[in-house]
């Protein structure tokens, strides 16, 4: 995807700063240079609730971007400094229509996205908080991790309790409460906002609260 | 896709038999000729949570046939009869690679189905029940239905109130109950194991509880 945005303008957003407000309509998409994206609801209650990361050379939003709403369906901030490609709705779809391989790529990042939301599924299907918090974590390290020895994962992505409740469907106390115990475990130490998982440890915690559990993804 | 598909092999499937098992090496995927197929995984309690319906002309397993995993991540289950074509991996990554206009075909299902399942994720990311179940029926309305007069839309899946329960996140018993409700104030009726819905009454009823609500999608 990074030839295709190579001749694109970019625009730098803070951290923390509103990119697309939810039912607004836009006017172009962005695809990401660098930085990390939130796409978010609010409940009625007023607490956000996560639905993705967008990470680099992903694109946003995407039901908008093929024409399946007008407007976006989310709220999008910056989770961290970012510098964003626009990216020109007609010409991103010549671009798709030209080039097979293009079409392919963007198939590839687009079934990723639907591995992780299905993950994310069954995560928030789960009834115990203890199982929810473990599958985020597993779904996270496995979506934004890098190895850093054998069967340590870093998650490249800085996160707060509050954005650990807002993806799991828990309250920022339970995350804590529950937290304090997977790192008494092992299984997780965190420097800074970043969580460093021992994905042994994790997954024979999953297999102990879910008998069914077997560890899934490749590469 | 149907033209990519002509040449396939055909296989029947009866309501109720299974596809595939969760952890298994699939040694192909299948597309659906006719009928629909229910992915799910079970809870610790052996609860079944669902995933996703998977209509005409869709693959599955997805994250498999794109080489994301190596065994299917759920349970697949013919929900009605079914016939699906027999889609050997090489074969379809060839003929995605040759023509572009196939892939831009393939990314609008995905696409299709990513936006599902954003919606499905603030479904279940809703604490109240009455909530969940009126989101489910909103998705489903969407994503399934078709118009049968003005505002009023029939959902094309015979849904049970385990269905919906398990699409949910609820008990079959909190779905009885909310169900007597949503259909008192003619929200919704059923014909067998049909859901006739009115869209008006349904999304006025979303935003009596969520007053950041906005119907959304187009067409």
């Amino acid at each position: 995807m990074k030839q295709l945005y190579e001749g694109y303008h970019t625009q730098k957003f803070k951290k923390g700063e509103t990119i697309f407000v939810r039912d607004y309509e836009p006017t172009h998409a962005y695809a990401i240079k660098s930085g990390v994206i939130r796409a978010f609801a609010y409940t009625p209650e007023l607490e956000e609730k996560s639905v993705a990361f967008i990470v680099k050379n992903e694109l946003f939003p995407v039901g908008w971007l093929f024409s399946k709403t007008t407007i976006a369906l989310f709220y999008y901030v910056a989770h961290t400094d970012c510098e964003l490609y626009v990216v020109d709705k007609n010409t991103f779809h010549q671009a798709l229509a030209a080039d097979s391989l293009l079409a392919h790529e963007m198939l590839g990042h687009m079934v990723n996205d639907y591995v992780t939301k299905s993950l994310h599924i069954t995560a928030l299907e789960q009834s115990r908080a203890r199982l929810k918090l473990l599958y985020t974590l597993y779904n996270f390290s496995l979506r934004y991790g890098t190895s850093v020895m054998k069967d340590v994962i870093r998650i490249n992505i800085p996160l707060t309790q509050k954005d650990l409740a807002s993806f799991a469907g828990l309250t920022r106390e339970t995350v804590a409460l529950e937290t304090l115990d997977i790192k008494k475990d092992g299984i997780i130490s965190t420097r800074r906002k970043y969580y460093i998982v021992n994905l042994t440890k994790l997954v024979t915690a999953i297999k102990e609260d879910d008998l069914d559990f077997q560890p899934k993804i490749a590469g």
